[in-house]
């Protein structure tokens, strides 16, 4: 189907059709709805008015790009979105050359746009290509498009950046930018003004057309793009983003720009599904739902999750002490800190797509005597790994970082794997690095951060722990680990985190009397358990939810070479030295054969 | 001394006298030159204004806080500016208790404000405490300041931000904020115009006054602060920087405001010593340097550092090769990468102190079909973490990460050292990380960077590296290490990078046939040489300039038990889990016990 050659009826039309296979696929699937029901207009223009085959079409985190995978040879296999080896729930450029990039953490597109259009210029082919990327307003608070916007600015590559202003990024509009978009849009004030201002200059003499220049200048900058014209680029908008006539005709002119340009749309997050429509952090990304009711779809009582015990644990502990501060950074459902901010608005912050300031900024509260705990994913703390460092660790600061998502993260695959944070951290001097296995152990994760005086992290999956039953953890002393199993067999499991309870269910598999390790901290490894245990074991496997390399086995490794402890084989069951794909997680896990029965399996064969 | 008691003139007079200290010093010590002299006024006012025994005091990577350092019962001790535990070139909590943090890395103050201002309200202390940070025009170009400044413009938490505008940031003004300043300052056309329409008032009938309320609305969008208030901080400036009177005067208005202000400064770089002032990037850092010549003072003829070489050959290959690009974050000579910007200004670029974009923008110009070489310090790339993760290594992208200062750096100290590249960089899939040991070595890694087609990494030491007489480097084979000497002896050195002259220097010392290899690749890694290795060698001692955790050892130790090699004692030559103070890089190594003659002690001795 060559878009470029329907009207504008068949146009809307074709956006109703992509609105309903949405809706279809992400009822079933899960995913995410709003953000991608609303931009289908914005795609659609897009498509329309650029170039799919040459233009470079970055989508920003790439969260809304679903339209853009319908309309380019991604209709049928849309069923399968986000399933193991199915369509990505975020552009991928080894699924689809229509992909130009991989996104999945925010406000890369800038950056991208500038790139490309650096390479485009070099390949003399400006008069033929064109980057066109399409923003969120959520990811404009994130630093790295001020650096993009600053580079643009001055050096006026063409680019044609569409902000999709819909006043909520992922949860509630957060920060300045925020809010001056939205009071643009509000008030209207400045184009009263400038109305205002016309009716004035027809009160001054003819004469006066020096004036009337130097204020046709002044206009300029009080138009809503002030902020964007001041960073030197061209500001049109704002533009209704579900009317298609006028979005195409404003892309066509910023296209024939020649210079940056910022086209600001509006839209209504979740437009198309009523329940959704307006809605904030509720129908970003969904699990199964039922398209009638709206209420997800039931898969039966689970048991809480790791965040939610976080979230928990630490609302109960930040009752009792006054100097419990903590932060989030656009994440506050997800990392469980919103009910946090609800009950503690003056001690917990949301402060947007910022893990850098994130971190820094509540550094400088522990230096202040406060105990911050930095709720964020495993895979967005790589965003502050030099904060972690420099700001943190150096001074080794009473700050807790609560790494949620560590492990696989499931449907949303390679951008998100919590793989790396045990690697990257154990590097840092002064850090310390624990984790519970349970449900208890994450009350007792909290209470330790708060009690410990200097930097720290502990880690927790995506979802429930696997089951520990029987061997409840116990409160954490500092850098000991817990045998939860003694055992004859030359074999010893040595688990980290939700591996314990890898651990265990593979013990179970084996008929060996195995024993048990909960290692409880990799920084600083308990050593002194870790020799005696050495003297009876000389099999030891490792298991846990990281990456091989950097990970839990090479630091016992290293270990066992620091101390010339000879005679021990490590056998690490940590992720393979790969981007491990998205589907859900057992089928991952199994996929890299990492299912407690797959690994009994490997272990009796050897 | 009481600096609150004295008069202008005796402020005038104690501002030349720490003129003079400080000129006096880094001529003997080195250090930072330009920075420190167009600051004295900005912190002499600083404290004046406000109270450093309970006002939070930052520097913005705090290289201009030599006056602060002067002014708080450091006069003395000046001396031993940047010297082994000497004065730090940074604020360094650990050193006075009046250095509020620390500080190297840019861009953190405003983080750190917004912070310590959250803190202050929690403990109601906000009628006798408020942040002031100070910070430079340069810095104002990273993410991470606008991340703060976003939320500070939204939650109006009072605090002074002094920008210190000299419009040279490290180098030449850069980006659209540097021109938005610089433009601001030049043509003053705001101030004209506001004149303008205020004579235009003149002309209204009296009954107009609800529309010189507009007028006055609009105005103050139109003043010079307009970017800073579109994010709803006060604007008060620009102020002359020398002017002590101005700036006090402006300070106590914008602490009284009770509400986030900038002041806006302008200064000149260098101010005070004749041959500095208003110079770019030369008397930024200095070596030791005559004071009536301006010349640096001779220390012998050095040998190429491993920038030049890199520079050398990069330029080289980048006239053989036109998909040849590059960037730098703000760093053009310290990278080297000033010849190839000035040689090829439209494929080689400063994109200012922002190094995730840096990043991203080459991932894109790569998936485009160029070559970048991203040219980074080891200490400052862990600014760009998770871009390297997102966009450079899923998608595997020919980007070539080229990082210079990797080891110990000397007299910048702890928040400067390249201690933890290899580790953060290990866990990263399809990442390959390699390293020259020496001068022709460097021509050949820059010529692998280019012929390898997918993500890699190669670092190397700030100044020359240590002599590799008589082994000269031949070509770099993907994941092939070397043997530079056979030996009969149990025991094998291995080298990585500037390690590989280590270990060839310390073998020399020891009275034993030792064989030398130098592994080149430490992902991937040489296993069938190492395996071969390990059939006779059974005592390796791994030389390298990394921190030990995750670093050459570890990732041995690992391939060790990997394979399931037993025999093998591997000893770490690397730097322990510290962060290492600042010295003359061969001091910090002998504090380390890493000089080559220590080292052979140690092996001798064992």
């Amino acid at each position: 189907m060559d878009i470029k050659k329907l009207g504008f009826e068949e146009l809307e039309n074709l956006c109703g059709e992509i609105r309903a296979k949405i809706i279809e696929v992400v009822s079933r699937n899960g995913g995410h709805l709003s953000s991608n029901m609303g931009a289908v207009e914005l795609i659609v223009a897009m498509h329309y008015v650029f170039d799919v085959e040459s233009d470079p079409f970055i989508f920003d985190v790439s969260h809304q790009s679903y339209a853009h995978k319908l309309l380019t040879s991604r209709w049928e296999k849309f069923d399968t979105l986000r399933q193991k080896d199915g369509i990505s729930g975020y552009t991928k450029p080894s699924e689809s050359p229509y992909d130009y990039f991989i996104a999945g953490h925010s406000s890369t597109s800038l950056s991208l746009a500038l790139g490309a259009a650096k390479a485009i210029r070099l390949k003399k082919e400006e008069l033929k290509r064109i980057p066109v990327a399409l923003i969120g307003d959520g990811a404009m608070s994130a630093g790295m498009a001020y650096e993009a916007l600053n580079e643009l600015g001055d050096r006026k590559y063409p680019v044609v950046i569409i902000l999709n202003d819909n006043e909520m990024s992922i949860s509630k509009p957060i920060g300045a930018i925020s809010k001056y978009l939205s009071e643009m849009m509000a008030g209207r004030f400045y184009q009263k003004f400038k109305r205002k201002v016309e009716q004035i200059l027809d009160y001054l003499p003819e004469s006066a057309t020096y004036m009337a220049k130097r204020f046709e200048d002044g206009f300029k900058l009080i138009t809503p793009g002030m902020l964007f014209e001041e960073l030197g680029l061209e500001y049109i908008g704002p533009v209704d983003g579900h009317d298609l006539r006028a979005l195409v005709h404003t892309l066509l002119t910023a296209k024939k720009l020649g210079k940056p340009a910022i086209v600001h749309t509006q839209t209504v997050k979740g437009k198309g599904y009523i329940k959704a429509e307006g809605q904030f952090e509720k129908w970003h990304g969904v699990a199964p739902f039922d398209i009638e009711s709206g209420e997800p779809v039931k898969r039966g009582k689970a048991k809480k999750s790791a965040t939610e015990l976080f979230s928990d644990a630490l609302l109960e502990l930040a009752k009792e002490h006054k100097n419990i501060v903590g932060v989030t950074a656009a994440m506050p459902s997800g990392t469980g800190l919103n009910k946090l901010i609800s009950e503690f608005p003056e001690r917990f912050w949301d402060v947007a797509i910022a893990e850098q300031h994130a971190v820094t900024s509540m550094c400088a509260m522990a230096k202040e005597g406060f105990k911050p705990f930095v709720a964020i994913y495993s895979t967005f703390l790589q965003r502050a790994y030099d904060q972690i460092i420099h700001d943190a660790a150096i001074m080794n600061l009473g700050v807790v970082f609560a790494i949620d998502r560590a492990g696989i993260v499931g449907e949303d695959g390679e951008t998100h794997q919590g793989a790396f944070d045990i690697s990257y951290l154990n590097a840092v001097p002064n850090m310390t690095i624990f984790a519970p296995r349970d449900e208890i152990g994450m009350k007792y994760a909290v209470e330790f951060g708060y009690r410990y005086s200097g930097v720290c992290a502990f880690r927790y999956p995506r979802n429930s722990f696997l089951p520990c039953e029987g061997f409840e953890s116990s409160h954490f002393e500092y850098g000991t680990g817990e045998v939860l199993k003694n055992g004859e067999s030359k074999k010893l499991f040595i688990g980290f985190g939700n591996g314990v309870g890898r651990a265990l269910l593979c013990a179970k598999l084996i008929d060996e009397d195995i024993g048990v390790v909960d290692l409880r901290f990799v920084k600083p490894i308990d050593k002194k358990l870790l020799r005696n245990l050495a003297q009876k074991h000389k099999e030891w496997y490792i298991f846990s939810d990281s990456a091989k390399r950097g990970g839990v086995s090479e630091i016992i490794s290293g270990f066992l070479a620091e101390e010339k402890i000879s005679g021990i084989t490590v056998t690490s069951f940590e992720y393979p030295d790969i981007f491990i794909q998205h589907g859900i997680t057992a089928e991952v896990e199994e996929m890299l054969g990492l299912l407690p029965h797959q690994l009994a399996e490997k272990i009796i064969k050897k």
